[in-house]
């Protein structure tokens, strides 16, 4: 077997390096999500990069049980009692185009915007309606704009704010906001939702499209597993039903 | 369907908690792994206790492609280059007994120990050695001591210090210390491995043995989803070829 | 790396080897359980053997939604368009020790009960008896016996017609009886399941523990890919709403 | 919550009927993957239909530890000894797009050419040519063709002998050697292989291509059991090491 080869981290007797950075060092950092950064970019953040990470990451992290990782999670849980890990990586596995994408997809989104606006010079109201005619075009959904539940969603503000504080927030928080402009009514305005605004600051901060879904997977399985372990710990096994109708043969 | 009922995290229109707290605050704090501990403990850490929990996450994120949650997630990447989702979890799924369940063995190890030295007034030395000699006739091997590469674990000495810092470090790393003591030879001494460390200390700090795999986990996926990313952008489909020999019929 | 061994397949070019037996014949026998009791068992089935062992995986496939491997798999289908793997594996993964246990645990049962018989010279009463104390005595539940919905499960008295036409119901399967004969009051017969059906049948075939378990993934990995399949064909993304109320702080 | 439906299954005390049969019907039978093919297809196999599906499952089951769905399944059971669903489930994570996903995809190939010929008139190798020239337009490898070991599949070879005889085997059987007979050069031939026969088989016996994915992962599943219970029976835990080179910072 040909030996694999990574850049990611590498270990010799008494000595772990990740990225170049002696393990030791980075506990003693004191946060986890730095290292979470310094393992998928290369580098560690800068102070207000670390910010604006560690927002997104808490910004991802959990809303309730209903959305269907978490609530496979508990389902797999109340049957499989004596392996959490199968509980945490079965709700992990419903973060995928319906659930959990729209991060990446609007980042996707996004860099094509910009690219319109770097290479044609086209001024960013401009990219905005191009990207909403070919969506509409394609008969699909803009991805990062509208939620079932929330009109204005807090953690949306608080990326904006996070990531303006900390002069992160550049062209792509633009062009989300103008999408989002260009899409309302007069009567029904339409908001960024949290995945919109984390697509458009990774964007800013020149992450590729898949951290996008990586960064949502990293924030939601500290979520996943507070859920499993409640599930473990406060209900019986075995104890939801679900109502059903049969209209076969 | 009887309502679902959770402790951790409720939403109403423009409004996220995460048990009891405001989304955007946490987000605002700039430590996801703040939030981490909020969900799995219900309430957030004293910055000692923060300091010491980040640094239990990273020392658990990496350390190379050769443990079977890492090598079995670039395996299933490598198959499967449209989901990284399941790469990921499917690593997770690896984090069972032999790989990643010291911790939480540990920690139900030290806690017996513990309540032997409270209920008993055994002194300390006492208590490993009744750990042992329990575990010796039962046949099985002590969690938390030992390593196949690092005969003194940088990521051991670096949790003894930043606990002790902490003012974190309490009986479970005294007993824990005094087990591998116990366990050394004069010829031969035996360290508190990785596992054995974080295990100790998240028992001083009052955490329950399931936290010992959960913690593992968390950190664990910021590495998984590094190495994913890498084999996605590294390496050629079906790349991995293992030899074998067949001694069937 | 140190070539894997195996002794269940093996392929050189244009040739395709199962425990010694060419694919392409195994292909021709029209019988595919055939080929799984070849890789688990080591040869091919008796063609007794062959029904009854086609019985049990069938008596393992489906039986509505409502199992947490089923629920689980539709809810991960309900966000994972993309990846139908995802849902089949996450359903799989649901199947631990509350739900798709019992069928493992009671072929251990009846082992050792068997032992009893066999090396104490028990009865079988006897032997039901011991086994029923014992676990009164560890406070366990007996695996294999009542149903939440069935007094009389069609699949445990298919599976004794079967295994008797096919004289393959042994001792096993005469204990298991015996166990629920004496677990049941004047007033409440206490029946087989199908678990304790197929267990009891299982050991009288040779077959080890894990293929309780292992007969069961195989059976319902059929049942759970026609609901995620429906699932896809049928409902809506993210179409599944669990209420839910919150008690935390 | 809303009642889910289904048109699978369903049950009431004593009975179970699945697409309308009585389970214990299906159990006599004697044929699990007749069940399977009820539980996907809504009706029972005709027995020439029957022949021919349980050959594409064998097709599928095995063929060496070496496929990414395997390798990853006795990686996961190195570490996760207790829990064999998550080995098992972990393997089918790998079934993706680079492994197993050619058979869906040669089916959605094969609909292409079908609708060319009944649609537009066009004969069958003017149909291959194009489905050729449409791939090589978007840089695409033509799916079910070619293969890294076998120049000659022995799997390919029995499909077509098990489908002309079961009188089964129609124009998509025909498309697909075409486009194998186009694609070969003079000097070096280029079979079809067992993704590109089942595919072909499988949408002449009027199945939809998700059908190519969900045969082979029920097929695998088998496989994949085995190969998991030998890691556990035959290997010592966390046995397998990977060499590898770090070329990071």
């Amino acid at each position: 077997m040909e030996p694999w080869r990574t850049a990611i981290s590498t270990f010799e007797p008494n000595h772990i390096r990740i990225r170049g950075h002696a393990v030791e060092e980075l506990m003693a950092r004191g946060n986890f999500a730095d290292t979470a950064f310094l393992l998928l970019r290369g580098r560690l953040p800068s102070p207000a990069e670390s910010r604006v990470w560690n927002a997104i990451l808490t910004a991802s992290a959990d809303h309730g049980p209903t959305p269907p990782s978490t609530m496979a999670a508990r389902v797999i849980a109340s049957g499989n009692r004596r392996a959490p890990e199968a509980a945490i990586a079965g709700g992990l596995l419903a973060i995928g185009d319906a659930h959990g994408g729209a991060g990446e997809e609007a980042m996707e989104m996004l860099r094509r915007g910009l690219t319109m606006m770097e290479e044609e010079g086209r001024a960013v109201g401009e990219a905005a309606q191009a990207l909403l005619d070919s969506y509409r075009t394609a008969g699909r959904r803009i991805p990062g704009v509208g939620h079932r539940v929330h009109t204005n969603d807090p953690r949306t503000d608080a990326l904006w704010t996070l990531s303006a504080d900390a002069r992160l927030a550049g062209k792509a928080v633009e062009l989300m906001r103008s999408i989002a402009v260009a899409l309302s009514k007069a009567d029904r305005p339409l908001p960024v939702n949290v995945d919109g605004a984390l697509a458009a600051v990774l964007v800013d901060m020149g992450f590729e499209p898949p951290i996008g879904r990586i960064a949502f997977i990293l924030g939601r399985c500290a979520g996943i597993a507070a859920h499993v372990l409640e599930e473990l710990t406060r209900e019986k096994p075995m104890r939801i039903e679900v109502p059903f109708t049969y209209d076969g043969p």
